[in-house]
């Protein structure tokens, strides 16, 4: 308040020209007002979250080696495109269109439909514009999609992946989605995923574990005498700076899940969902730093980095009831839960390149178990159906088709691909050319 | 409607200290309602396509060898500085001031009157703030500069490259813009360049393709026999993360081009455009992805990204008429002659370092013819015209433009500065001292 | 106006199913959209600071060498957690709870309170959610903390700098503040300091200070007859997307501190601040390149991207009142300024890694004292009154703090962790471990 006051004495140079608006009149928002709001919120959300793709891209460019860095870029523009033209032809109404209470949508392409606003006798009740939600919806798609590549990375041939991209973006995806947000059995249920812990992060996971299985590890990544060989990322601030941009990105990602900003308890809603987001963010970030410190004696910037990714997951099936200390504890236990799970994956020889089910899949889980605990409206058993029916759906639908693409146009590389990498035999060519073993062939 | 619902749900916890606002009473946008939301439009377009500074600078630097990274930045941070001095300093004024259906404005440096809206009895009427608007501005005019400095990379000499920068923004750009932006004679012949295809991109296009064509190719980069010898870039992450801040710019480019958020026709029509533009972008990826495999039998990289950037250069003259479908197909055909154009200019000799003129040019013109596919409103004459118009004057323009500047501080690096690189020779540094081959320097 | 015009014509497609909104019966933003207006201008500066930690971690990953780029990726993402726990757990109160006039707020942890927005009875006066005011504050502290990591690079310990993180941003920060923003003595005073050149950047610059005093320079920095060792930053382009980035959160850091977007003047203002602020950047950019260009005949990179960053801080206190062409002035000063401090501090041999005393200190002082020529309500007396209160309270108990960590747990590496890199001694991995030297080793 007084900051307020001070900057009315900053804008006195206005203020000469200007009288200062006094309070207005009236209080209400109008409903065309409350229109473009809403239209704002998506498309404002919807740039946040499709950011979220090159912050995808540089984490998983910087944590594999840079025989299959420019491999990397390319899955991850790749799928990005793949997931809008996928969510265009057949996802979103698979996934919104006459769900009522069941299990599934209908097939067709989406048209967008503004007549009621833009009709003579305009109605804007609750509305948006029809393509601001098209776009903040798609690309949530292609977020679930990015998390496969990173755990896949190093060993996977190119066109299959991307083939298998389109079906879960096309299909997976959106059949489970259809189940929640398209009002589907489990919304009935009572089932809470806010921006998508479940819906969207461990579906990524469990696609992704799925694959992990059917495809095995790297090349001598697990020894035959159980140790596990160390492959580190060749590019770590290439990494930090893809955190940095999931971070950022995550405030669209959860804040424009209000999906309304027209009034001003939406603006609440959406103010408490930034800072909870933020400082999920921030528990994970300083758990892992202190865990690894405490378990390794050294700090792993790459256990910090997934420590802030698991905070962000861990908030994201409910980041509007928490107050801040409680998000600070919610994003703390999904950082902390990284730490250990990344050492329990490779323990079972699961070969997950950039620690993605650690993050995505472990914190999605931990995310949407907790929420009962800041919102009591929610049950623990809905919350664990929901869990389990979407896991179950995903892991099993996703091993079929990863097993089909196995049988028929096959999913590993040669050992000789892997050893060499992806970028010479997929694209042939290197992402840098001049640096360090590169710059021996130049 | 129903994810609105279960979102009705989800907020109960505000629901238990407010009744949800009701249906409000009265629809209408208020003036100043609107004054704010334009403005807030033209700010939040500008930051986004401030951004895309980086983002050319990141793929150059990317797309050009170790010796020459520095001085890409280098030239990237400087030509967005020199760009908005001379914008402010005479080129909105040329562009936009007293055109009035002729051919250039008026000379005089730029400012900002707000009286209107600031007046005791305030008039908002479809306003917003100067200053606003003078920002998206100036960064549009930024946007056709760093066209340039990509194709004429690695041989160019940092100062007259800079002095041409001027020109170009201060003189060139506003001139040709004032013909349709500003009220000018094309603008009341009925062409239509939404965004900038042509204003914009195919200005940057011809500045940079005469520019090419004075300064000569690369040392050894066209042998003797017609071979072409590829100087690959040294950095394809760096590339890949240039390209996704131009598509996350874009959708200010675009979105903001239509200059008013105070109506919901105004939300629903830049909904559409976010939409379109991210498709057309997402065609362009696909089409390079599938054209390069069918064609090399290896998905190339830099063909992908430039993909993604013809598809965005391509949607811009229109983004706001296509369906969602014919925007990926607009952009698909944007990206397909990038794979085809980066040959074509190869064969000519034209040296275009990071594939400029395949994406702005040709996508730029492509973009431009296209619109009457969709827009009914539209004459392919007037296209034509429009295109050939500012085509010539821009080309020749910059020709007299570079040939003045060859003739007296002279425009190209003597063959020892090309060899060893502008790092050392324009700013005595190398980018990356450690790495590759620097680190045998060091 | 002209464009507009055309616009109209543009969204003829629409205008065939809407008729165009006509000018509204009424002016009056309405009290409630003001409050989301004010809330989404907090939410939308507070998203784009926050992305200033990615600027401050990718510019002084860029400029350390290899051997220490991860541990300050690490330390800046760390910093930027622990500001936010800090600024929950008792700096936010510190700084605005009952300020009063005084010296310092109250201790208590932060709890949102939305009451008047959400009662039934609803008052939405002037106001924002908490929240959202909240966030926007918070990321402002973890600016102040980037700050230090750059200056202190390469020889200071992990955890003594994070637990100095901690205090300045739980403690020091808060409290000076309090003495403006908080509303206690400096603001009652008079003081000006519109978005923190003095209470942000030279806090920042001071604590550096006092700790590059304690700390020492790098080992053979300065040799013994005074030459300065120059010691390259190993990633330029990395360092200029960094530049990039901070610029791009500037327009929220600045433009946002207007602290409301409820009304036309608030609009205005918000976007002579955006135009200022891009243009004092420019200004720094023009001014270091050509001085350095002058002077030692070679345009150096970092200069010029340090003089990008002096000018944003200098425009940082004032940027609502000068002209286009005064904040060009104002920034040009700052970047030319920085280009004399850097060698200035080596000659005192304070060893300041990325400059930030150049940029933050030195340009956050002129920035301060410039702020009377362009507003007359300020005077010289008080703007010198606030610098110098405000420094001396930093830089003494900044250095109170740096000196009983250097008693207790030790401030400084070893000279043979020094030697090897923080990498390999705080963290146990390598940021490039494929890359030059780091090759050798693999």
């Amino acid at each position: 308040m007084k900051r307020l006051m001070e900057k009315m004495k900053k804008i006195s140079w206005v203020a000469a020209l200007a009288v200062l608006p006094a309070t207005p009149a009236f209080a209400e928002v109008s409903s065309e007002s409350q229109y473009i709001f809403n239209t704002l919120l998506f498309l404002m959300g919807g740039f946040l979250v499709m950011w979220m793709a090159a912050g995808f891209c540089m984490l998983e460019a910087g944590l594999v080696r840079n025989k299959n860095v420019a491999t990397m870029c390319l899955k991850n523009i790749g799928i990005y495109a793949i997931a809008g033209v996928m969510y265009y032809l057949i996802g979103y109404n698979l996934m919104y269109s006459g769900v009522d209470g069941g299990w599934i949508g209908s097939v067709a392409w989406w048209i967008a439909d503004d007549s009621a606003a833009l009709a003579e006798a305009a109605d804007f009740g609750g509305g948006y514009a029809a393509a601001s939600d098209w776009f903040f919806q798609m690309v949530f798609v292609a977020t679930a999609a990015s998390i496969v590549s990173g755990t896949l990375a190093e060993r996977i041939k190119l066109f299959p992946f991307l083939i298998f991209s389109a079906i879960l973006t096309g299909l997976i995806y959106p059949i489970q989605g259809a189940w929640q947000w398209g009002g589907g059995w489990l919304s009935e249920m009572g089932f809470a995923d806010f921006a998508g812990s479940t819906i969207v992060h461990s579906v990524g996971g469990w696609a992704a574990l799925s694959g992990a299985l059917i495809l095995g590890a790297r090349k001598g990544k697990y020894g035959p005498d159980g140790r596990v060989h160390p492959m580190p990322g060749s590019n770590l601030p290439l990494a930090t700076l893809g955190t940095f941009i999931l971070w950022l990105g995550w405030f669209g990602f959860n804040g424009a899940s209000q999906l309304a900003m027209g009034s001003a308890a939406d603006a609440v809603a959406i103010s408490n969902i930034f800072a909870n987001t933020n400082m999920a963010a921030a528990g994970g970030v300083v758990a892992a730093i202190l865990l690894t410190k405490v378990m390794y004696k050294k700090v792993d910037l790459t256990m910090a980095l997934n420590g802030a990714l698991a905070g962000l997951v861990s908030i994201t099936a409910g980041p509007d009831t928490p107050t801040i200390g409680e998000a600070i504890l919610i994003g703390a236990v999904g950082g902390g839960l990284v730490v250990f799970a990344v050492p329990f994956f490779d323990k079972l020889k699961i070969d997950d390149v950039v620690g993605a089910l650690s993050v995505h899949l472990v914190g999605g889980i931990w995310g949407t178990m907790v929420v009962p605990f800041t919102n009591a409206d929610i049950s623990f058993v809905t919350q664990f159906i929901g869990v389990l029916s979407i896991g179950a759906f995903v892991f099993i639908l996703s091993a079929v088709f990863w097993f089909i693409l196995k049988m028929t146009v096959g999913i590993r590389m040669s050992e000789e691909e892997e050893i060499r990498g992806g970028d010479i035999f997929e694209l042939g060519l290197e992402a840098y050319p001049e640096f360090g073993r590169g710059s021996q062939k130049v």
